[in-house]
């Protein structure tokens, strides 16, 4: 019985190394962390591989490093296969079933087509050169497991019909680009546009304002069109950009937001509020992280924003005796209170998270909540108080 | 009597078949279908003839293709005719006197174009190379039935005045450019800045980033005015695309609240509602399609918004048992209330239409409808009661 | 007294044609269009007078166009000068001291020195070709006058500050880029990058993405650096389009607003509101201008909107008999209020203002003047009732 | 202790004057004025020095500049060790451990790389080539002390984990193109494409639409993949500059909100407003700075805003006479509230402060604060008589 729950526990912490999802155990991310460095490796060995110089004098260390990886990475798919049951997501519960379904699951029949050729190559005397190559493969499961990635999936996906649409005219417009610039520049330039499949390249090249210049027509007639499809294309083309762009935006308020909401319940001002109540505020303030020895501001800069602290801990430069604050404590309010420059600097002493609030919206979370705006005016007050006493004294 | 109304229902199912627009019934639009498909194929076999290795190759298929799709689409010309009085829109309704206000309407001159030169041609011995460089125009037939260009359409109607001012600002640009490096240039390279005219492909080059490189200034003097020019165009024109874009989401938001509104009605939490008061909700709610099998999310996400069911069915993969969930469900609403991830996958079993519903409008949508908060949440607790005592069973 | 009371009048409508602002008779209008018209044709002389074959061929009419087009505008001068104390601005009432204020204006002094040269040179015998290049001065005059460009110049004004910066920024990696690219390439090509300043015609085309290729880095280091500095521009130098663009979209809003304000007093529904409850309307009204014939929506088109009328006849294209909709009628309310498609075609029998109300808003109208509520459901259901009628009759 | 007193203001002054922060006597930014304009000179020196010619012809200026430009560089340096414990901000008011933490701060440590190589150098009879390439090194000390840069640098931090994902994106993208382009193409112009790395100066060229063609991609398949290349690349490079263009525009609005607070309370209509009433004018309201002599507005123009003076003066251009406005006065109001063009133009008479308030918010405005309504009515209807009698007394 203990056996097994060490065996269960074991086979636990290897799933958290192996799947580079987001586990919380220090160690196991070091793991994982080392996981993706090797895959980086390999990718720098491809590239650096393809340079006949280097090639040549790191011959060795390059076969090493790819021999040492695959046996690591077949370990690897070994123990996923093993911890598939733990999976986070839970779809593949069943110890042999699951096992099985998780062998045909995308990530993993990836994996095994880089594997593959290597072991059953490597027995069959087989060239390597192809599973170098191979290795690229992995530079994309790399990205898949960025957060931002995921970001950028899900915008893509939200704007999928958009994106699609304008997909479709940006092809009708390189379709018809390129049939024009034939049938004008054909008999010029036998050569260079061949045939519309050739004209495209000139075509796609004008329309994204590449511009390579290689082919260009030469008729008069081709150069009207082509001064016409480069008005075009410089309207046209960038509107996928701007397109993603304005709803990474979106997508980033909204992450934003989950993640001030689940800071707010920490701060002991807010502690005893209900849910309903907790989005009211959430919506006003700004999650902001900090590094040791972080500046928060200086003295004398300009006052636009308080500050409550989730996490950590941060000195406050006051000229007499420097003054810390921990968690639950609020700052800066002084300023925009009183519309009166910073008076001190404010550095993290350790890693520290913060909420922000903006001028602008201090006064409508004022009003929202009239308890917090009393016990916020008595500190700012309190604080007044002791500095004009410090002031005096001196 | 009965022979007429059977040919009325053969009129109208082929007035279906031949507009692309938006009929219902599943044979006219598999019909539909065909017929664009017809057109995308001559547009690649015109594209793929100016081939010479492939037109010679294939020189019979693409001559057989060219005579079946001109007799079909003579035949589908023909059908439209007889349709008319049966357009969407009403607009030709008169048996005679609409028909004849249909044929000279665009879209059917368009065609006639496409037509005339072959049959006409065909019966005098004429060449076959002309008729095959206009069916590209069917292209922009294509393009013309999409959704999408719809958009790009109304977008550009609504911003034509501001697009227009752009587009005067940039020929300016243009002109005074073209007109500089002229004075400038023309000693030196006489052949290259020959005219304006001839600086002006420089000058678009330049100003649209396009850069080909084939013509550039040489003199001091030259170069300076172009390094200007660079700068002047990166800032000027990116902004028809930088308006459309923005003019793209804006129009986009408005289709998603038709969709959502007429979504709203359907779930029965919402079916009492009066219009005025779904209109309150729709702002909140966003529309979601799910092919089947598609995630709607995975155990242990973040839980940042919640779900109702439209149509469709969707399976929670509970520990112990899966559930369904069917019409006028909704899922998702614990991790919000409670603040805590996924307790469970949820897939969708069939093709399915949700409303989605962001932790930051939860709590909007609460306070609007404090019925629905009771239910929903009355509902949140039962569910979380059942999951302990599943969970104590264990 | 009658003999200088009609001089004023004449004085007055001679101000109105050269003034190219806004005056409203239409004679005068068409008088402005025809030197506007003018300028235009003289800018193209210009243009096409550099091709030399077409400079030979319409040598004469070239030169008549020119000494024609001179006098016309010495005399337009003077008609100004005459006219200056009705300048609208009222800057130069006084006839004596306000016409020479008016002679210094930058907008005189500009025209003086497309003159000057031409009567000088003229008496003196002059080369024209002088004369002939300085028409392009005036191609900056028509566009001083389009309001579109003035739109960009407010936008310019007020987005300045934030322009100077990135401007500065973008110098800066100018400076930078070209002096690093210098010293890394000054040995290997001597010639192309010479000193710093050749290098910045290098560093401007790949800062802007023109990228002509006539110069390149070609060795390891330059390549590198090549790679950052095309990362760097393509994220700094795009950024005043970016902004710009915003800023154009929001000038927009504005002069909607402004557009719609005027217009709301003009419906009889709102005629009796005082200023302060227009604005609460304004705000979600959109303006809209038809041309004769133009179509509004078709029959069974999706319903999200709809229209008030300001001025102008329409047509609604009942199947029985047209109906026509005269100023401060309103429609396409019943597809908002019953969520259906549009019932029949509207289409507009003259050029017609609109006033374009969203589904989304006619809500909040709604809850904003319950009276106008009831106006509008009142009506709504008396079509209805008629419609129903109609279609029992058939 | 007069003596101390009077050191103590020396160096009070000194420090504002090589602090090139925000001071606010005029002769000490006039003397900060002028190091950054030697900054400047120095920089550009070393611009025209690489030129041979002017190296050559100015020689002799140019070493004079750099001698006396480093002696002054270095008593500023001294000056500002001495000045260390007034530095804004309080980092280092200690005597004596301050000024040491002062030389180790990365600007001090940046100066002193600039310096020493001169002093050292000019000792040891050094070649003064690479001292002169070293003064680049200020130019980034330039643009750090320009407000501009402080907003971007801003912006930077709020936005860094998005624009850290896009990174990643590219360079992905970077790396997947070059790969492959670099297998399609290496047997064709095993030159070119010698390498992945060699490929990457493509790639980068092709995804920034740079485009410079010197490489490009000659076989079929490999064009095939440059064109998927191009329009992946259009999509996805001009990203970082949509992000930052939004973020740009963000942030200036939140310093607008500042800027205008801080004016808010000295408009004497607002004066007796607590400061979380002002916050609620302030979002209204928008700052707007003139010079001596700047229009406001026309007669005649559309009236779009109204205007409170902060400071400065206006002349109001009257028909009979011209009527002058000081600080507190409002003007514009008018227009706005009876709805038709500005009946007279107003000038700047010094430079001057206005707040702006648009149509669109002065009803707001009116509602939040009734007394404000009445106070502003009463002085249009003022205005209005008087406007009226004036009239009738022509």
């Amino acid at each position: 019985m203990a056996e097994t729950s060490k065996l269960g526990a074991l086979q636990s912490y290897a799933q958290e190394c192996v799947e580079r999802h987001n586990g919380q155990s220090r160690s196991s991310s070091v793991l994982r962390g080392a996981l993706i460095l090797l895959i980086a490796v390999n990718i720098l060995a491809f590239v650096v591989g393809t340079v006949p110089d280097m090639a040549e004098r790191y011959r060795t260390s390059l076969d090493i490093l790819l021999h040492v990886s695959m046996v690591v990475f077949a370990w690897e798919y070994a123990v996923r296969i093993w911890t598939a049951p733990l999976h986070p997501g839970g779809l593949y519960t069943d110890p042999v079933k699951g096992r099985l379904r998780y062998l045909v699951s995308p990530i993993m029949l990836a994996d095994l087509v880089v594997l593959i050729p290597y072991f059953v190559g490597f027995g069959a005397g087989f060239d390597l050169r192809f599973v170098r190559v191979i290795r690229l493969w992995w530079l994309l499961g790399i990205t898949y497991y960025l957060p931002a990635v995921g970001t950028l999936g899900r915008v893509l996906k939200r704007e999928r019909r958009t994106l699609f649409a304008v997909m479709v005219i940006m092809l009708t417009m390189l379709f018809i680009a390129s049939s024009l610039v034939y049938l004008l520049e054909h008999e010029r330039q036998p050569e260079r546009f061949a045939s519309i499949p050739h004209a495209m390249w000139w075509g796609m090249a004008t329309l994204t304002t590449v511009g390579y210049g290689d082919v260009v027509p030469e008729s008069p007639l081709g150069r009207v069109l082509g001064v016409i499809i480069m008005l075009l294309g410089v309207g046209t083309f960038a509107l996928p950009a701007g397109i993603l762009a304005s709803a990474f935006s979106e997508e980033r308020k909204r992450r934003d937001f989950m993640l001030t909401w689940s800071l707010v319940a920490r701060v002991p001002l807010f502690e005893s509020l209900k849910a309903r109540e907790i989005a009211d505020i959430a919506i006003l303030l700004r999650p902001m992280q900090l590094t040791t020895h972080e500046v928060v501001f200086h003295k004398d800069d300009e006052a636009d924003s308080m500050f409550f602290i989730v996490s950590g801990e941060l000195e406050v430069e006051l000229p007499h005796e420097p003054c810390r604050l921990g968690r639950g404590a609020h700052f800066g309010e002084l300023g925009l209170i009183y519309r009166r420059p910073r008076t001190a600097t404010v550095i993290a002493l350790s890693h520290a998270e913060l909420l922000e609030l903006d001028a602008k919206d201090l006064h409508k979370l004022f009003e929202r909540r009239p308890k917090l705006r009393s016990s916020i005016m008595a500190e700012a007050e309190r604080r007044l108080a002791s500095d004009r006493t410090a002031a005096e004294q001196v």
